[in-house]
């Protein structure tokens, strides 16, 4: 066999370049590293004029390609050159997929999903084995509920902006609410509302996020109760609660949290005032009917007998009249959380109706908090309420009557600012900082300009409270998203429509298709408002998005120190250190303490018997960005990803006897397979094979 | 209250046309709709000509953004004008996530995540209640394993070309292979490895799609046995299964599928031999030197143990002579399979070695199938292996001595057509239309351009067996992917660079990052080879793709039939038809039948008792193409994805008492809220609250 010295030398280089690569983190710089950082940051480039020949080349791609110059423009204010960050993250639900996902403006692409309600393995979240704090805390009266519906994500907030600390999102089908540390990006509490089964508004944020609004919809019997559709007046409830935030400690502080019973009317989506407006919050409902269908009995069904009236009911809520009454010890506890019953809401002047047309969906607050947008749905006009005139609409003491429950009802006249007509299906409302506002049209399949009155009229050339044109969207568009919309200085520059069918917009894939996210350039006045990117979101289904600017985040590039535990957010003394690996027993009790570095496990051989109860714990010594090793055991439904400095424990009991390869499941080296290790578990019988398998069972 | 007379008409024209739009699927039309087509379509496209004032605003736009020309043409190359359709779709393993990502090229878009070993529950997919043919699926020996680690797609091949009708991807971790079937783009089957535990090269096919193989890495005591490190050499062994494939039935023939015993050198990465290689295949191999590591006890690592020899052996196997062997009852049953035990493999001339440099990974057999290129990984070469010459070396009877499990070895320089020194870390190969071959750079985090030489050499003009260029790409690239680059016919123009670190190349999101896909424009011959987009992968670590011309995919819009399962694929008798729904009940057994129609269920309301075994089956009575509706119940851990005419039936036990709404999970219309009901599970007790819920019980 020839193999030249060469390729001997050669390959000596490879493996020592190769093992040092590992150990140091070292890579081959990119050649054209000068380009390379204009590309990456902007610095140092140049303002171009295209020569000529420049612009034949364009041209002739252009032309290749079938664009106009539209087109052009567009790929142009959305593409990102290598190394080149986005501006603004965009995170939004994934809904029924359980996720939250971050998405860079404006170039539209995900860039990281975060596991919140649904275990994921690439994250190994809810992969650590048994009592595994992930699916704990997933578990509901002791029954894994492994999925959720996640909605309306909020970002914290302190004096009304986005402070980029934490996330909040609810869990509509399960009626549960996140805490997601945004310092890495992790989920780190998820409660359960005690009350209902799910709920709907969820999450929004008052202004310094003193508290976490959880909102409800379908109305049930409070506490987990039980009682038929007849006696649905009686016995059925709506919902808000009031999660405590403790920002210190980064989870909610659930003794200090508290609810508010509300009339079975279907509340929908809410929003907290600020500024003007601080001290309210606001809540639309759309089922005041309080239709209980039934299209099998020949009743109209729900979609009918809850959208017959013309008016529903705007929910306004002093919260801070609420959180007296609550530390007064006003409220009554079912199934064991404080409850504000509808008598003292009322006594205490904390709820009161203003009527809304029509089964509404939104109601947003703009950024000066004077006036709340409610978004018709069914009726074609967004209708504006002022603060100042729901305040003296409270005090002078004028009532249109109260609904059934004794809710004092405020005259529509008297608290409505003005309505204006937009179209078919208005959904939901967006800010941008030039005094315009931006609706969703549903139906229309549309996003709506119009502009915004009261102080806001100084800020554009147009008349106040007037349309001003509509960008059509593919298609039948549910939420939209502006940069920083939802805070007291939005920032203008891009929205995000976010349309429920793509139909004919992708590749098929089959019968279930994607949604699509469409970026429209809103920085110019006036009518010009192009939609300048489609993006198809791969998986889920979102539903509303916050959009913060960038450098508002503090992300962590790895976990501050050596032997960090994820979910105390802390320095863990369990954590193996180098050197003190090993494997320990105590009668059947195994402990291993192992480390993890490029690119080998300490360490490579553990042994166990069959029926032995393991704590297996692992420390990722790495301290260079992106230099994550994953871990797993095939077969036993672990997976583990560890990041730079983390550390994890997980047990479970070797109750499945055999030879086990141990891995890196994320490719960390030259030698990443070579990155593994064997776990024997002994089996209790001599005879050497487990249970057989039956070869290709097929269950499906 | 005053309500005009034009809102309450305006709000009745509103709610008939939400009612009429939400039945017939009619939305409005955009105004642009002539432009629309055009951009949808590229017909009708006028070949433009930039005036002055467009050669100055695109100008504007890359100078307020800080690009340059090279920037603008590369965002006219990947740029998508609305409803463009990409020309091809890119199918990548999700890695550690355990699902399959389709993605667009050149857009780079993610078009649609697909569910293959880990449950999804926007997809329905693990999660319609108990015995779940899919969870059922995920049981090994009865546990669930309920994630997977997929690596290497395998599209189905028609004479060595892709056919677009199955996809097939195996879970390395837990050894286990899928098959996905494209005209749903949905997981059908899943057959678990009886042999090992895990596996890596997983899944490649044979020309015809005959065979699916999958083969090992970590050795391991065949049929889940048991033996300690030091019986190594007697005990552990490597395994490559050959699983039949029935593209009638779209399953695997498990009972003519069989494996081999292969010497436990930790093979790698797999390819099948075409046109003149028919009838082969080949698989690498990287520890040859039988490490077997023990750190702890002063060993060196694997990771030193299992680089320590310049050459490992690549595996040539006969795979039509294995058939006969197995056909002939040659194979021996291991945990019940047949395996061709080594023996047979040498009498029968299966099995051959031939050295190959230095525990390489890929081998890709170029599309001729005359050349097997070996990427050295740790030796800076591609080494390229010639058929002809194997055939001529193994006919001639003479050998390099043979392995100590008696494999004859065949002599290196009677083999090898030749070597081309490429840099550090080759990988993987790909190969285009021009006769250039591509190969992934580990090491040098860059992708190399050479020529082959043979026939190809006709088709540029550059010297064979030659390096071209290389291109950086950032960083650390693993396997890359051309169109059709496995194919017999590649296309050549765009190629996928599917980096392992993206380090600073996105912003940050926490200690976990994204992998980088970058697309890279090989159409042009020479040493042009631009990378022109940068696309974050935000969740899972991709390793495999294979990117297929769009439409060569016959993907359906919607279910053929109203009433389809898809888990059997055809139309199911079980499937209740409109006016056939109810709730029926024998004893503790409720049977509820139910159809989903924008947008209502039928019925609304469903009651049982508590402990009732329920049986719940709805067919969704839509034909559009997009009208998906969900199904969950919330608390019950039930979500389904209901596309147009499927039927899904799901079965569980009402053991927790409560009023629960359930309600549909995809957006479908605009009284997509009100399409909901209640599941009445009536307490035994006739006290109404279910067992208290701990509130806020902070499991984390």
């Amino acid at each position: 066999m020839r193999i030249s010295s060469s390729i001997r030398a050669a390959g000596r280089l490879a493996i020592v370049l190769a093992l040092a690569g590992s150990v140091l983190g070292i890579f081959a710089e990119s050649a054209d590293a000068q380009e390379g950082r204009r590309r990456r940051t902007g610095q140092d480039a140049r303002p171009i004029e295209l020569t000529p020949e420049q612009v034949t080349q364009i041209t002739k791609v252009a032309n290749d390609r079938r664009l106009n110059s539209d087109d052009l423009i567009a790929a142009a204010k959305t593409f990102m050159p290598s190394g080149r960050h986005d501006e603004y993250v965009l995170f939004s639900s994934g809904g029924q997929c359980g996720q939250v996902f971050a998405i860079g403006v404006p170039s539209m692409r995900l860039l990281r999903s975060i596991a919140v309600f649904t275990p994921e393995s690439w994250q190994g979240y809810g992969f650590a084995g048994d009592a595994d704090p992930v699916t704990e805390s997933l578990k509901i009266n002791g029954y894994p509920v492994l999925w959720g519906d996640t909605h309306h994500p909020a970002l914290s907030e302190t004096k009304g902006d986005y402070d980029g600390e934490f996330l909040f999102i609810g869990d509509k089908a399960n009626a549960r609410v996140a805490v997601i540390d945004l310092r890495d990006w992790e989920t780190k509490q998820i409660v359960k509302n005690p009350l209902t089964i799910s709920d709907h508004g969820a999450a929004f944020v008052t202004p310094n996020t003193d508290y976490v609004i959880e909102g409800g919809q379908y109305a049930t019997v409070l506490g987990y109760g039980y009682a038929p559709p007849e006696d649905y007046k009686k016995s059925y409830r709506g919902m808000v609660t009031l999660w405590k935030f403790d920002r210190a400690k980064g989870r909610f502080d659930v003794p200090n949290s508290f609810a508010l019973e509300l009339p079975p009317y279907w509340q929908d989506l809410a929003d907290a005032g600020k500024n003007a407006s601080d001290g309210f919050f606001f809540i639309n409902s759309f089922n005041v009917e309080m239709a209980t269908g039934g299209v099998e009995k020949g009743n109209p069904p729900f979609e009918a007998g809850a959208s017959k009236r013309d008016m529903d009911y705007l929910h306004i809520i002093d919260w801070k009249k609420a959180e007296a009454a609550f530390k007064a010890g006003k409220a009554k506890p079912i199934n064991g959380f404080p409850v504000l019953m509808l008598d003292t809401l009322i006594a205490d002047g904390i709820l009161y109706f203003a009527p809304e047309p029509k089964s509404p969906h939104g109601v947003d607050v703009t950024p000066n908090g004077q006036f709340m947008v409610v978004a018709g749905k069914l009726d074609p006009h967004v209708t504006v309420y002022s603060i100042e005139k729901i305040k003296a609409a409270i005090a002078s003491g004028k009532r249109a009557g109260s609904d059934e429950y004794g809710v004092p009802i405020l005259d529509f006249d008297s608290v409505v600012e003005t309505q204006v007509e937009l179209g078919l299906g208005p959904l939901h409302t967006q800010f941008d900082d030039k005094g315009y506002a931006y609706t969703s049209l549903f139906l229309d399949s549309a996003v709506a300009r119009w502009t915004l009155g009261g102080e806001y009229a100084k800020l554009n050339p147009e008349q106040p409270w007037k349309l001003v044109t509509k960008t059509p969207v593919h298609y039948n568009i549910g939420h939209l998203c502006a940069a920083e919309g939802d805070t007291v200085s939005p920032d203008g520059r891009f929205l995000v429509s976010m349309s429920k069918w793509s139909v004919d917009r992708f590749l098929p894939t089959g019968p279930l298709l994607p949604q699509n996210f469409q970026l429209i350039d809103i920085a110019a006045t006036g009518t010009a408002m192009p939609v300048i990117y489609d993006s198809p979101i791969g998986v889920g289904e979102p539903h509303y998005a916050q959009m913060i600017k960038a450098d508002k985040l503090k992300t962590w590039l790895v976990y501050p120190e050596i032997g960090w535990n994820p979910h105390t957010q802390k320095l863990d003394p369990n954590a193996p250190k180098k050197g003190d690996e090993g494997v320990t027993r105590q009668g059947n009790k195994v402990l291993v303490k192992m480390t993890a570095v490029r690119s080998h496990f300490f360490p490579e051989h553990v042994e166990v018997n069959e029926g032995d109860e393991v704590t297996w714990r692992i420390t990722a010594i790495e301290t260079a960005q992106d230099a994550t090793h994953g871990f797993c055991i095939g077969g036993y439904n672990i997976n583990l990803s560890l990041e730079p400095g983390e550390y994890t424990e997980f047990r479970f009991i070797a109750d499945r006897p055999g030879t086990y390869p141990f891995y890196c499941t994320e490719f960390c080296s030259a030698l990443h397979l070579e990155m593994m290790g064997y776990f024997h578990v002994k089996p209790k019988t001599p005879v050497a094979a487990a249970q057989a398998i039956a070869p290709g069972t097929d269950s499906r």
